[in-house]
């Protein structure tokens, strides 16, 4: 039962997916579901933001008051499910958070591995610092779009022959990434203990860091990508709180050569599977617990020196990579640096993405039996015609 | 005469600077000095943002109706000088801008050459693409903060003796700089041409990009800056417009090995004097007509693969130095990373910042036998005692 927003008749609204359907929880506050939990109405708004600064016990009664309801066939959700229930084909999705600051990790050691030996240096791929620190950049807030919004191939500077050309980009990548939506502030100045971490995290969404791979190659010394990705990301509508996933949730590996304030006793991952599609071919299938630092250390890192996080932060994983062929999950890695083609269903060749192709990230968790679904994160490549 | 926010007898509203006082533009807006331009009230406010979307030919006509009514002794505003004007002393100055999306460029080419000399190669310092590239970063936009506000010394990780330690940082550094607030906004995938930069700008503000050089160095590979900077930015309170600098305005020297998109006729820089005070003693003088890269480039180029600017972005300088000793924007530069120490006017000696003390930034233009100033961007450091 993940949140989201959702435009419906003219109005904007949050929602709780349910199946093909989707509970209008600006109904539900009108009619009274929510009465004596004694909250403004946070619902008829075109962001998730006010609603989870209302903090986890009440955002977690709010879901749990759904569960109850929708199983209570004489219940007044039930009673008014002409108005509460709507029908996800008849809706537009929005964006469900707005985002304040988009940080970036680079969580991934098979990833990180990967591209050091493409890059760097098959025998010593990581940088030293790479095990000591979950690494990560600041990214652009601004240009994270929902699922379903087209991307146009970005242009910019790069060198083609030698020669510096301004043009459309010719390595055009995704990003297989997973992203936490950051529900709780701490003070500029005051960092948050590694074993408070949790309480700081909303949910999860699934995140694609598009990449223009020549751009980014040739800017990105010596303080990181900019033009090459700052063009557009994609998240997923849904944003699953940590809550629901607490049945797949998994034991974290410990590293022992990390300093104290990265160290948590029973820190933990998810076991939630992860699929890349390519125009219907799936493309990558990983998952999120194979990365090698945990959420609860990327929130202790980033706010180690003082910074302050805010309501809706997202803080993403980096792209989410294992060693074998499927598990990679970008295409500069499936490519080995864009020197080897491979086939999708239909016969077609692929290095780097092609106007038209249409990429699509999927998750999912089983627990007990039941399937927790974080929807997907769509886009599909325009032509720039500019 | 520039724009800030203000509090004042617990009330937070928009205001204008002049002199040792400030009009209160809430008040001004109550009594119908802005009646004719037919706008809501968008300055009972906490931040500028709303005004700045009222447009530049809007808020031009503000303030030209301010710079009138000022003048006009029997005007409505003098009338009602009792309300309008403000004593500076007895307000709190707050952050001027909500500030959605902060970056950061490296746009001194005698800064990069500087740090190029002392930690990459002497005769070699610059990277390749610095001259093709306005080289920037997208920085932290929470932890932006407004003149006076102070600052507590960063913890972090870093190599010490050649071991890894938790610690705060040794190395803490001051950046001088001057930040462009955008007051425009382009539509994600729409690149703003360089020849209509200009209208996206609507004023600049000074900017402390404060730095623990020992974070920094250890974990800015490969992604660039992180927690060695995110701990904390200082800007000032009040916001000069574009418009307002037009009589110092400067020509712009171009370079002929750019591509395209980065070059401009009749492109422009600013004879604007800029210092910084560290405790009272001037230890930095520049100007920042000696940037190798314009506002305008930095548009351009922010915005070439697509990325959407908002209004309150952010784009800073980056550390504004010169050659000369006095010219050097930040410590790390003025000791040569730290190998040098200074002497402070009252016999202090200095390598980095230490607790307690007060980095002051300031900055003035003088046209036409008149100054603009900008007012002061100040941070005092205190002791992390965590």
């Amino acid at each position: 039962m993940p949140f989201g927003v959702f435009e419906y008749d003219g109005k904007v609204q949050l929602g709780i997916a349910i199946g093909a359907e989707i509970v209008d929880l600006n109904v539900c506050h009108k009619i009274g579901l929510f009465e004596h939990l004694d909250i403004p109405n946070v619902f008829l708004n075109d962001c998730l933001n006010d609603f989870i600064g209302l903090g986890k016990q009440t955002t977690n009664k709010v879901r749990m008051i759904i569960q109850k309801e929708l199983c209570d066939q004489n219940g007044l959700l039930r009673q008014n499910s002409q108005d509460v229930l709507v029908n996800q084909g008849v809706v537009k999705l929005k964006l469900p958070i707005k985002i304040g600051n988009y940080t970036d990790f680079y969580s991934s050691k098979f990833h990180a591995e990967n591209i050091g030996k493409l890059f760097r240096d098959p025998n010593n791929p990581l940088l030293p610092n790479w095990t000591k620190i979950p690494i990560a950049y600041h990214g652009r807030a601004s240009s994270i779009v929902v699922s379903g919004t087209e991307v146009k191939r970005p242009k910019g500077q790069l060198i083609e022959g030698g020669e510096l050309v301004y043009k459309s980009t010719g390595k055009l990548d995704y990003e297989l990434e997973f992203a936490a939506v950051i529900g709780k502030e701490n003070q500029l100045g005051e960092p948050v203990d590694i074993n408070n971490a949790e309480e700081y995290i909303f949910g999860f969404c699934l995140f694609n860091d598009w990449s223009a791979r020549d751009i980014q190659s040739w800017e990105y010394k010596p303080l990181g990508p900019f033009t090459g990705k700052n063009f557009a990301s994609t998240i997923s509508p849904w944003v699953v709180t940590i809550e629901a996933l607490d049945d797949c949730k998994v034991p974290f590996h410990r590293q022992n050569d990390v300093l104290g304030y990265l160290k948590k006793d029973n820190d933990f991952s998810f076991d939630i599977t992860l699929e890349v599609y390519l125009n219907e071919t799936l493309v990558v299938k990983n998952n999120f617990k194979t990365l090698y630092w945990s959420v609860s250390q990327q929130i202790a890192h980033h706010t180690v020196s003082g910074c302050n996080l805010k309501i809706g932060d997202l803080l993403a994983s980096g792209t989410i990579s294992g060693k074998d062929e499927l598990e990679k999950g970008c295409l500069m890695e499936k490519t080995y640096g864009g020197t080897r083609s491979f086939k999708l269903l239909n016969g077609d060749e692929r290095i780097y993405l092609e106007d038209n192709d249409v990429v699509c990230l999927k998750a999912f968790a089983e627990v007990n039996g039941y399937k927790i679904g974080f929807g997907k994160a769509e886009g599909k490549i325009i032509a720039n015609n500019d």
